[in-house]
């Protein structure tokens, strides 16, 4: 069975080729999705090349919707998206990926149900499906080169209904088994290679002597340092007074 | 020549498929990138199978860089990011893919030049690479299922790149040929039902007439109508007065 999650239908309209439409189910599950339809697969159901691609995602196949035509698939649907590459001769609204799935978000937690429809990979939607949809979804691609496939537009808009309704990695700073430096760690740092590098006779010439002292503290504060960063660099001035003091 | 266009370098790194250095080319060039650069790829220089892959963006494989070691790659960078699928014991940065894109436009507007790293397709980017990295990209894949392949990896960060600094389509609608209704359009059509829909006797009980009526009304202004729209609404009422008149 499908997960409980509420989520997007995302709808393959006369796909032709099995193996895109196995890579669709792997980029679907790879963004969580696992709620599939398909509108009459021009190769029959199932289909041995589809299942073959679509390793570690084929339970999206064996438990897909499979239906002769686009409003069967979409009848209970509230909210249609159409993806197209094409301008059409149609007056509809016209969405990123991004605010789609926003969208999309915002009407599922409203109790609707909302499906996303993706074309045959030679040439697309036709015009009579995208009349059932409510918006178009445009990827901003390159106008020079438009030429993502269907897996490729399942997996940008799967990304970006992740991105719309999963807690999604905040900018953080991975931590191995160490922490922020605090300022007292930064003050005994500082101080330690005040000393050491004064008495290497580093602070030269005597008039840029403050300058340089002031220089290196400032160094210390601006270097985003971990606790175990400074034990690194203690250990680094301290090998080398014993090698001094070895005189090898 | 690569365009003259201020962009990341995508950094392959021992990529071991030519058929997936050819896609990685499609997906670069999909959103307008076409700096690539080839760390010790497994299967020699040039790939006949990379080629195949990439038609339509095989210029990008032709002008890679090819280097034989990773420091060669990005000497020249001063920001890189590394992706990675897997968490490392080692204290770095982790960004989402939109925000490193972010990171990356601010930077290059900055005139620094930034690299992305992309790992291997078995195994990714080993923890000697990902040292050299300033931060990690991490892509908000489903945990149970975090199979992007490279060139699926290198589609959603060029895609980011693109939100991170084109201007996007914005949400608009496509308008075919016509305008929005104004409100002068909207009263004409609200009045011409309701004048119609009386005579049909539409507006029956009487004590729910008024009722009826503002309901009715109501209704045309919550939908969005164009000119066009209304000339279509106009005309069905006339048409059904006229099968009327003839009395089939």
């Amino acid at each position: 069975m499908p997960t409980d999650r509420p989520q997007p239908d995302f709808v393959l309209v006369r796909p032709q080729m099995g193996e895109n439409i196995g890579a669709a189910a792997r980029a679907m599950w790879n963004f969580g999705l696992d709620r599939m339809r398909l509108v009459a697969p021009r190769d029959g159901w199932p289909n041995p090349s589809a299942v073959a691609m679509a390793s570690g995602a084929g339970r999206l196949l064996d438990e897909a919707l499979l239906v002769e035509t686009l409003p069967e698939a979409v009848n209970d649907a509230h909210f249609v998206f159409a993806t197209t590459a094409r301008t059409r001769e149609m007056t509809k609204p016209v969405v990123s990926p991004e605010r789609a799935m926003q969208m999309a978000a915002e009407k599922i937690a409203d109790g609707q149900r909302v499906a996303v429809l993706f074309g045959p990979e030679r040439a697309g939607l036709e015009n009579a499906d995208v009349a059932r949809a409510n918006a178009i979804i445009s990827v901003p691609v390159n106008p020079a080169f438009a030429s993502l496939n269907l897996a490729q537009c399942v997996l940008l808009t799967a990304y970006e209904w992740r991105r719309a309704t999963d807690d999604v990695v905040p900018e953080h700073v991975q931590m191995s088994d160490t922490d922020w430096a605090n300022q007292s760690d930064i003050e005994a740092l500082a101080a330690h290679y005040d000393a050491r590098m004064d008495d290497a006779g580093f602070f030269f010439p005597e008039h840029k002597a403050d300058s340089m002292r002031q220089t290196l503290r400032n160094f210390w504060s601006r270097m985003p340092l971990t606790t175990a960063d400074t034990r690194l660099l203690h250990g680094i001035l301290r090998q080398m007074v014993r090698w001094k003091d070895r005189g090898d």
